[in-house]
């Protein structure tokens, strides 16, 4: 703008018939002269600005929020904060040029074979939308501001202090067979009684919460929004309420707590996607410790990467050690906790771009999908080191957590679905017993379809359970599939159809391993036609619906107490 | 610049009596119209520039070079590549704008009382280059930029391949009673054979050589040059050459290699300034093997730092770990190298802003200047903790390695001089079997001046000998000051003038620890008249002169290869 100021100056001077400018040390001053100019400038900038966003890029400052808050909810997750690509592609200005304005629109509209969702066809923003992202793209993605402990501790509120909590539970149920259920849409918890299916409590969370833990006493819910709010749940209540919150990001989508002997219910760790940072946290309060970066070098190229987001956590039984898996970098990082004010990590090279992952049975290793490298990269957490890495045979892994079971033929072995694939891979995880075996996909199953999101099994139940939410035939979407541990060679056991609404999605099982309690997702604007979502519960034996939890607006993720204390998967 | 040609077009076509500017998405391509006006705008432009030269504060290309050029030499060390402040205060444009053109003038040229030194007044720069910096310094600092993988990899060089090194000593000389001898203006290191005094080779290194490391065995010389670039050099050649050499990043202070049993010249690592980065190398060849970023958050307030420079290194013979001190942070950092590739961090609070240090007699703890908060953090390499926090009653702390003896009274202890006091403190290190002294400055001695750097002894010794060249007084500058370990309480035991010329500067024991040499720092300019630069031998019996090494190119630090390997000091 000083520039353009300068400029103008000139150009008036030379239009005017060369009137001099004086320029001298003393000019930084405002003069009446320099103010009029001002003026003019003022005029001209808006003009130029209106043409320009007719001609270029160029977007209001109100388009510009719109968009910015478009691209967060559907774009960053996979492209990135500064769209250097992750699951999805580099988005970055030079690269959107290259493409031109029709392109880009189709991408954005009809979504693309290789993931990408057709955003206008399937209803989610509208035409308009569409072409001011077009423009969105094209320009510079707007850096996100920091997000240090200054503004952490400011977003931190503790709203029932532990010496005000109950001193007992304040109720007669089973806390271990409770369940936090995301209504993902609402931004909202629900707790219900895994024995009388009652909604105990629903309770305002984060954004769109990401996923739920429970401290290790089973006490308390941990649950994380996409907006990096944290809140902390106390089952004890008569009606389980919010005790504690904060918001240690900007954008995050991993929470876990201490579980490590001796270290129960006394700490958690938020992992942040924007600022790429994770947070430690007092687990009583949510008081933050420590804040550490995740700044760094991609695991293979060594290129320093602006954006090295925390994909997800898990808790090690083995250390008093969190496992954090970066994704861009590739990087697993075994963060230990015992004096959280001075953590250590051991990074461990694994592969891009990392997402979630489980434990396997023995809860020594860890095994986390690569999922646009089609890999699951394991995980040592008592060497401290890569075990493997293993090539799943199918597109874009996503096992949550995946799910563990005895093979008849190969014995231990852990298994993932695909979103981009009717696959299901299975590979051996006992290298003592079964070396042959070891980190080796000794299946590969056949899924009713692509768009695969989790596979859940329990260590009392004969099925393993799979979803297709995002199938791309609609009968899928509402199906579950039922395989046979005992004889998965033979493919599907059992096509079971759930709803004619909404996407089915999520498995959990009750703490006694008898039943499974499965999503119904719909939309919001459907729950007075009682088709925002319910949870139907499964019998496990039979393989018949049991019962169904009705109204509830938007369920997606569900964890139980005690399988989410105990990682049983 | 858009946003200028658009204003220009509009301005030209109101002034030109209304024309319509015609705006469609074909637009952006070039049209006789626009080319003209950008033939307008790029004249105008330059004369902008010239005006704005005039009244504010714009550089010329090559005076902002200059410019950075001058910063990056003098002013980047202790206020940061970015500005933000270090040693030194933050030199941001916005608190540069508000001190105004005479005081920043008059800092840069006379310096100031708090350690800024009048480098105008000194002779070092010109009356004009002064005037372009107090520009230059209200104008943004550039952001350097990165230096990856593929960067630090282009700059590898393997001069002489292992297999084509001496598999035995090609001189019969002790290499353990060698010296690396950095000259440090001349950019080259000069190897002396410590028995005959001999300058066995002088070789071309680094700008500015801050340190150098041998590897365990003495065979290897590692020294690292502020421009980033590491050398290694080859003791058992006939005449010590460089057999390899790599640049790991823009600017750095600090190398090392890897101590511990069982890694013994297997590695080196180089502590970077810009990037804030540390390498880890192959200690045969210097190949890059990792590369990780110190970027995060300071220990105290947790805000993010731009800028968290390595500021010194030092090998533990606890652990294969080497311990990195980074300054704005105040962190200390216990790196685990056993598995290179995936190295262990352990992120320790210390105090801001952390520069050098060294072991107790023990090697277990480490004592590091926070020469900024006038205090010396004691890290304890076997606990991997903080021991304590020292304040050393003096300004600026500057150890070096600092220097360990057995006090009667105190028993184990480790001192430290002040760059911007006359003091020495004196702390106990031995929580054992004095735990009343330990971490606690048991004595406070006068030294005989202000602007001391460095401070030594050896086992074999009983003095200590302290330096004084960044004395205000002349007469300092040129002289060290020697103490008896039996009589601290004493004070100065024997003020000996070394030369009439330069600085005397630093002293290293030889192996026996029966010599003491000292530099004499002259200027390059006066090598012809012999006052380049000289090391003065001691003998540390009789504390008279033994021997002078002459016609040095300003030699700085000594480092002997049997002291250096054991951390003898």
């Amino acid at each position: 703008m000083r520039e353009l100021l300068i400029a103008l100056m000139l150009v008036v001077a030379f239009m005017a018939g060369g009137t001099q400018v004086e320029a001298n040390e003393e000019a930084a001053k405002p003069n009446p002269v320099v103010k009029e100019l001002k003026k003019v400038v003022e005029k001209v900038t808006k003009a130029a600005t209106e043409v320009a966003s007719e001609t270029e890029f160029v977007l209001t400052p109100e388009e510009f929020e719109k968009c910015r808050v478009i691209y967060f909810d559907r774009c960053a997750g996979c492209h990135g904060v500064l769209r250097k690509g992750a699951t999805g592609p580099d988005l970055t200005p030079n690269q959107m040029k290259r493409k031109g304005n029709k392109k880009l629109r189709d991408f954005i509209w009809f979504g693309t074979g290789g993931g990408m969702p057709g955003w206008g066809k399937m209803g989610t923003i509208t035409r308009e939308e569409t072409d001011l992202l077009v423009k969105y793209i094209q320009n510079e993605p707007p850096v996100p501001p920091q997000w240090d402990m200054k503004k952490v501790k400011g977003s931190w509120k503790v709203i029932i202090p532990p010496e005000e909590r109950p001193t007992k539970p304040e109720h007669d149920r089973d806390v271990d067979n409770m369940f936090a259920v995301i209504l993902r849409d609402a931004g909202q918890i629900a707790i219900i009684d895994g024995d009388t299916k009652e909604v105990v409590s629903t309770i305002d969370s984060g954004y769109a919460v990401h996923i739920v833990r429970m401290s290790m006493s089973g006490r308390y819910v941990y649950s994380i929004g996409r907006d990096g709010k944290a809140t902390m749940i106390d089952l004890w209540m008569k009606k389980p309420d919010t005790v504690a919150e904060i918001r240690c990001s900007l954008d995050a989508r991993s929470i876990d707590v201490s579980k490590f002997k001796g270290y129960e219910d006394k700490l958690a760790v938020v992992g942040g996607y924007w600022p790429p940072q994770f947070v430690i946290l007092d687990g009583a309060t949510l008081e933050p410790i420590k804040i550490v970066s995740t700044l760094g070098f991609t695991y293979d190229t060594e290129e320093f990467h602006p954006e090295p987001r925390v994909a997800s956590i898990v808790a090690s039984h083995f250390a008093p050690e969190w496992v954090l898996n970066i994704k861009e970098t590739g990087q697993v990082w075994l963060v230990d906790y015992s004096s959280p004010s001075n953590p250590g990590i051991k990074m461990i090279e694994a592969e891009r771009f990392l997402h979630d992952g489980g434990w396997d049975s023995t809860k020594r290793y860890f095994l986390v999908a690569a999922n646009a490298r089609n890999k699951i990269a394991v995980i040592d957490a008592k060497e401290k080191k890569l075990a493997a890495l293993v090539e799943t045979g199918g597109i874009k892994p996503h096992p949550g957590r995946g799910a563990n079971w005895v093979d008849p033929e190969f014995g231990p072995v852990w298994a993932s679905g695909h979103i981009g694939d009717s696959v299901v891979s299975v590979i051996g995880t006992d290298p003592e017993n079964h070396p042959d075996s070891a980190w080796k996909v000794v299946r590969t199953i056949k899924s009713l379809s692509s768009g695969n999101l989790f596979i859940k099994t329990h260590p009392n139940s004969k099925w393993v359970w799979l979803d297709t939410p995002l199938s791309k035939k609609s009968k899928y979407r509402t199906t579950v599939a039922v395989y046979d541990k005992a004889n998965m060679a033979a493919g599907v056991f059992k096509e079971i159809k759930l709803a004619d609404y909404g996407k089915a999605v999520h498995m959990e099982y009750n703490k006694a391993g008898d039943e499974v309690w499965i999503s119904i997702w719909g939309n919001l604007g459907d729950a007075e036609k009682g088709k925002a979502g319910e949870i139907v519960v499964m019998d496990d034996k039979t393989l018949e619906v049991k019962t169904r939890i009705p109204n509830l607006l938007t369920p997606t993720g569900k964890f139980n107490v005690y399988n989410t204390v105990h990682d049983l998967y």
